[in-house]
């Protein structure tokens, strides 16, 4: 499991003074940082070396968070298939779980544009943080 | 079936090139004006007047979009329940579905916190974009 | 003089209830899309076609916008230099200015990681859209 | 002088594989925490207990960024006047100034729609941070 620390802004809450819904999706996506580096370590993004798409996201929100306190995301490995896997995120603030959520993301070759196996020594990888 | 019209912006472009995954957040969360119009026509955001909060949002990427065409989004309504009910949305460019989504809303009073019935006349609106 | 018409969505609203001050960043970058055009008309990414780099941007924030109201945001030509050129916009609500923004704009070459002069016939159009 | 890190995320980074210049409003605004907490320790965004408004943001791209390290961004106080005072953000990344800001802020009632002079507490507060 992963875990990083996001310090929320001000313009992350809404109108109804709690932290917006879809601004989730920017901090799942910084988690990913430490799947993605499994994959293409040095976060080159040409077609040669980038080697991920996104096929779907989901967000679970289970409670609400606000300003002035810091939010943990937790990430982690929930399944495994062929040529794509299923990352899983939960974020907690007061340590108390208030936002749950997948993204299945898809080994993918982006001259071909063709999805592709997972390679074996990534996948070994992908296997350590499962839950 | 309510449609708005979104034209890509330089910086929904990733390092890929093609729209990133994070803004159709954004983009479905601006078709939503039709829907929260329905329990909040003028739009006041105090706890009084605001009645929605978000229980779920998926996306599903079937296909990749790219700058310099316009983004139709197509908002309608799958289904009701007691206090929830969901939206569903679509996005095309070339006439193309490229991204689905849908949005679990909850009717709730913000002041004692606690999900409430939706009421009669929104549903029948709600009832008039069922799909 | 350019026109695009933004509408405000939910999550544009801060814990003010107001719109949020960074969010003009977007709406004024998609504004530019009409002058992008003149560089790049079919918007293509790679570093032989895209010659824009930002060098600054500002924005003066004169009054508070809303949620619930369409905003208009007019975009012109202030000043062109030999390589670089200054972009002018201005977001207005209920027919008042909001807000008023600058942006300077290169013409840059991305291989080279060189600035350029603006070739004679980009910079007639720019001429064209200058007040 | 106040610091943050600041771990850039996939979308930061726009077609051009670089951090894209409006991400900047989002991280600069992360970055003025430091100096909401002068004026409202608690983050309460209530109408009595916030009292800062943006009057005008400028960002000066220096260099460029990339995605795959950490950006520290360094806050102070420029100018202390009698009801607004300015903030100086800089961005650095491989410890190379990468973007400059500017952030007027203005002590404002929101219930009365006034600016009001800044306390001497807080004025004192500022000066420790001015350079």
């Amino acid at each position: 499991m992963f875990k990083i620390i996001i310090t929320p802004k001000f313009g992350d809450v809404d109108g109804l003074k709690h932290i917006t819904n879809t601004i989730l999706a920017d901090w799942f996506e910084t988690a990913r940082n430490d799947i993605f580096k499994f994959f293409t370590p040095d976060f080159d993004l040409s077609y040669e070396k980038w080697k991920l798409i996104m096929a779907r996201t989901t967000y679970d929100f289970v409670g609400q968070m606000y300003l002035g306190k810091n939010v943990e995301i937790r990430t982690f490995v929930l399944k495994i298939g062929n040529s794509s896997f299923t990352v899983g995120h939960e974020a907690y603030q007061d340590e108390e779980l208030k936002v749950k959520g997948e993204a299945v993301c898809v080994h993918f070759d982006f001259i071909e544009q063709k999805s592709r196996p997972i390679p074996e020594d990534i996948r070994e990888k992908l296997e350590e943080h499962m839950v």
